[in-house]
């Protein structure tokens, strides 16, 4: 068996799904796994897949990619864009797409189960391969931890991960200690009192108020945070009304934070507080605002002896050159949670996936190219290759790194 | 046969329907009209009923209700509210209700054709009633001309109707020349560019750009108009987003415009783009904002002599004090259609809904009370009494004025 | 003795006064009054000039016109354009403007004196030309009350005054009642916390406090008041810091606020205090803001009887199409406290200033010249002709009517 | 001779004089170097002072301290607090402060010269002590080099200097690199167009525009530049209106730019005219905003083997937990101009002058006291010891690093 990685993924890529509904998705990695002759368990944490490869005595592997796709209506023109509906946790129906590249991380890490199935003969230990759901709403990781993985499949040594990201593809970001930011994301409802759209003096306008509170909010980042204190508060969302001459009753602002330290993360939930209490009160509001916190992802902190080892074999295998600290990353990650649980250590790196000939002028200039769409954006589309044959490489030589050369 | 119009109130407004969607209303109204005798013309503008009195000759009158309820969920706590759900244009569900009295409109109708037929003996001439679809949306009245209303009933000699409002219930409002202000329906969609949430300068932030552009139209009525230049921008809708942690690609504004002239209009409409176009370019959009235009309204105009005929029939029946001229109207109709398709007057009428007492401050400092909630509102609700009765009469007075007399 | 107004409005122009430094005006002023045969009294109300003349038993009536121009840099261009400069009663340089026009006041009513003076053979009563100083801060006609005019002139059977305003030359307005908004100025000090420029997370930046605070002020005409109430919230002075570097401790904006009824007044004043406070709220600022009332104008009421019988006399003197009904007009006048304190009706009017063929589109389309500067702008340039033959000539026939007609 | 040092301070700081008005300052300077012997170079650089102490063969030092204050007002009540006023570079009357600490850079450099003067035994070469002119403008130190500073005095080998800033007294702040941002001060002028402020429609409100503006800038630092990119943007100065009610012609925005390189500065100019430009267009504005750029402080980036030799000699001298690397910092300095125009590596260290006790939560959890108040704040006040001690000794420490030892 050889998998054709390219063939799959643009069948991933063709079949996106949201957060918890992987089923198709799971069900074609467990499809390979059992083929490759893998210990299967199926919907562990609803749709997470797990497959074991003892091969005898020695560390155990884990290796994870997470499986969901975005509610983002595709506009890439890629022959295999998506063109999926789904519906989402609150039973909208919405466009889906893998706008943040999680169809790679399935594919590459299908790709190197494949691999290391093969040189069987020159490795001991375990091998457990782990596609998991929910990374974006935060939740998949935990919720495979609470539904038993680690009664079930045997705790990691050190737990592996990677995530596609727009730089060079055949680069590597690789760093120690903090990796990625916390994320808080959370929902504010701001409360006016509604009307005709002609009479505006009767009711309390909730379109100007979360209008107001969104361009106040900008300066938490721009007045109260230290140019060095890195962070961004996102609005995201923002939502209300039904009809063009019917004043509402609420409107809605939907939040992601994502901050470096608690001190910062502590500063910025108080000043949204603040600020939105504040716009109410300049409006008139006649109820406070509420604020519903949804997710939180914590920070994502690389082991460090743990991510020198890592790096010292990707610089081995691919050249110093490719080879790059990124700096903390302002997107945020889950995959710490299996790590957590597990009192195992953590290496997450970032594989590059655009096309390195934009970057020449960053060379020169230190000016990134502009033009880049970024993860999660409708136009999000990392090149194919080397992208997947770097992703799957990286894969398997770092779990070479840390299990048992048969010798 | 004698209609108990509280119960007919009452079960219109638990079953409030979209517009052009009021099959259940029509058929309710058709009931009638062919219990009284009237020739029942059915789906005339989509789910428009009309229903013809040949009463002999004499001038024909037409009498004017519109049935439509409003994608707003009920808050009033009534007994009787409603729990509708219901489609809108685009597809999507919504909570259903009768925010602006047309519940109200339609019992009153009912209950002034079953007058009007019970006193035929005394009166000469021809009755319209119509039962009118689809005003929220602008089009129902031209849709029933364009329909072919006129070649199926008679164009009457006057074309009367009202509008329940929140002032003192046993009261008028009547006023000659403009009574209500034409409207706009405008979308804007304001164009970004999406990525992820934690990396905004991937990103064109059109959250932002909806926020700062909503903040900023405030200054057209502010700014821009004279003081003494009535006119209402009001952004009844604000949507951008699916998911906190993507920074979506668009957002749309939803605008209903009021004004009392077409100078003020076309400065509105001028500036509304201006300002769409500026905050683009401070956001960097990389495509012009693009404005939509959905409904307009024009100008309520009443005819001054028949005007004058309805005041002094409504001051001989219920008495000076009862009688207000309430300036011209902010809010806006499309009863002026059915009137001009006709070549005929126009008398268009207030009809006062809200608990008198709550107005006693108002005779002696002339502030108005703040907390009746406005038509639109998820708690408008009309007392019952005296509003279903004075409707009535109203109808019935302003028709027999017109009507000959059987002597 | 014949005075060449033309010349006298040109020196006036090139030689304004602020407020309650006008004492080069008075004295020309008074030096014309003496040479006509008034008994002078000077220095009421600090710089204010009366003169009376005697002219034997029968009813007296004042005329009155305001001295003061304004802290703005003239940029009419005009040869005779002002190039003074002054010092506010802040002790700051300012360059100073007959930006209003009271130079036209000043000089019609010098004007009309000389003609009433020369024909004081064909009326009886009492003549009282006052000058009076500060109209623009809003002090001046209730300074020369305090200061004891009516115990040094008789009270007068009427007080008349004209205001020059940019419709066309040749034409008035007068209007019964209501005529001139009611004025409040206030001061707002926006309390931060300041600090390096490059440290902005060390302060509360007062500068975006302010700014917000002005945006967010808008709000008040455009959705806390129902289209028909006229209401004007101007901000016209913001300022804060010192240097670009520095964030500065605190801002202020300074606001002037029209409107014409109490209950209005009310609802804008409490809106104004809210919104700054939750602006405060929003910045964290760590002292609440501090409001100042500076001046209040009362609203300016004509009397019903003596306007129309100033209506009837401007009619046969100029002709009917003439003489229009401005409606309420958004500035306002300390006019009336003269009026008050002498229990005497009021007739003020609006006298036309412009360039008459701007207003032909006017005529056939409603729309009125965008392009021509209103008072207090910089580019404010009544027409000489016929705007100081008109206000001279109107300035007499009121007085007239109100005099005692010698036979 | 032995210098009272905190006399001396207590005077400097009472005594603040304006960017080259030092005249009180540095003849104090000038003094005490005559009185050691220096040769005294007075008026270099308009207000600039340097004295040379030729000892012998060896290298050139220079050692040097800023003189200027701040138009700030005073708020810390200290018994030495400054009550000067004096006249900044546009004429206005403004109060003045040492509010960044010039005067402690000025002691502490006295300091050293004595010590320095006294060990002159102990050391070989050249010591060059320069007090400064005019810092916060910008221009001071390469007006000095313009002004033939080094036709005057020997080139250095090393150029050294320090500045107070509100981390513990005791410690130092040393960093190989960029050590400060580079800064531009621009100012921004909006035109509106002016008029009465109850006739806004005749005008085009610039005060409006310019807040509106403010709040867009702060979508720069929130949303355009990436989490990890140092960047601040601070509307320092806001200024526009004479009177309440007049809306002006114009308003003025002056700001101040901190950035970390090249691609970013440029990024953030960018903007700001993009911005400037898309409030005018949303305004209507008659012309296109002005933008003046003021003043350029490059990069301050200290030599790393020069820097590396301070840093060892200040951890021999003061213990290593007392030397921290404080990142790059957001403040400016123009003390580059030096080093750059002798071609000579730079060192420039922080010197901390607040209260130590007052950060011991830092030490536990990372939360900054955030009750200090920073530099530029009327609050500044570094405690007096051991921050003069500690700073003098800084000075003699670094400098004896590069004289050569005398044995």
């Amino acid at each position: 068996m050889t998998i054709d990685l390219e063939e799959l993924y643009k069948d991933l890529h063709s079949h996106p799904e949201l957060s918890f509904q992987e089923t198709r998705t799971a069900g074609i990695a467990a499809g390979y796994l059992e083929e490759l002759g893998f210990t299967v368990h199926r919907n562990i944490g609803k749709t997470g897949v797990v497959g074991v490869l003892d091969n005898g005595p020695g560390p155990a592997v884990m290796l994870r990619a997470d499986m969901d796709g975005l509610p983002v209506k595709e506009a890439t023109g890629l022959e295999y864009a998506s063109t999926a509906m789904g519906v989402d946790h609150e039973g909208k129906d919405m466009p889906v797409m893998h706008a943040c590249g999680h169809d790679v991380h399935v594919t590459c890490l299908v790709g190197a189960v494949e691999v290391l199935a093969a040189q069987r003969d020159e490795w001991q230990g375990t091998l457990i391969a782990v596609f998991q759901p929910a990374e974006e709403w935060g939740g998949g990781a935990e919720t495979m931890v609470a539904d038993g993985l680690y009664d079930t499949v045997p705790k990691p040594d050190v737990v592996l991960g990677q995530h596609v990201a727009p730089f060079p593809a055949g680069w590597f970001g690789v760093r120690p200690g903090v990796t990625m930011a916390s994320a808080d994301s959370l929902n504010i409802t701001l409360h006016g009192r509604g009307g005709h759209g002609s009479r505006p003096e009767t009711t309390v306008d909730p379109v100007l108020m979360a209008a107001a509170t969104t361009v106040r909010l900008q300066g938490i980042v721009s007045r109260e945070l230290a140019a060095s204190d890195s962070a961004v508060v996102t609005v995201g969302q923002i939502h209300s009304g039904t009809k063009n001459n019917i004043i509402p009753e609420t409107a809605t602002l939907g939040l992601s934070v994502r901050s470096f330290s608690d001190a910062t993360r502590d500063k910025i939930l108080g000043s949204i507080e603040r600020i939105a209490q504040g716009e109410a009160t300049a409006s008139g509001a006649p109820k406070e605002p509420e604020i519903h916190f949804e997710e939180h992802f914590p920070l994502t902190v690389n082991d460090a002896a743990a991510t020198a080892r890592v790096s010292a074999a990707f610089t081995a295998k691919f050249g110093e050159t490719q080879i790059i600290d990124p700096g903390p990353v302002s997107g945020s990650e889950d995959v710490g949670a299996l790590a957590k649980a597990a009192g195992a250590p953590l290496v997450f790196w970032f594989l590059g996936g655009a096309e390195p000939s934009l970057f020449k002028e960053w060379a020169t200039t230190g000016r990134l190219p502009e033009d880049i769409p970024s993860n999660h954006s409708p136009y999000f589309a990392p090149i194919i290759q080397p992208t997947l044959a770097r992703g799957t490489e990286a894969l398997v030589t770092a779990a070479r790194e840390f299990l048992a050369d048969e010798s």
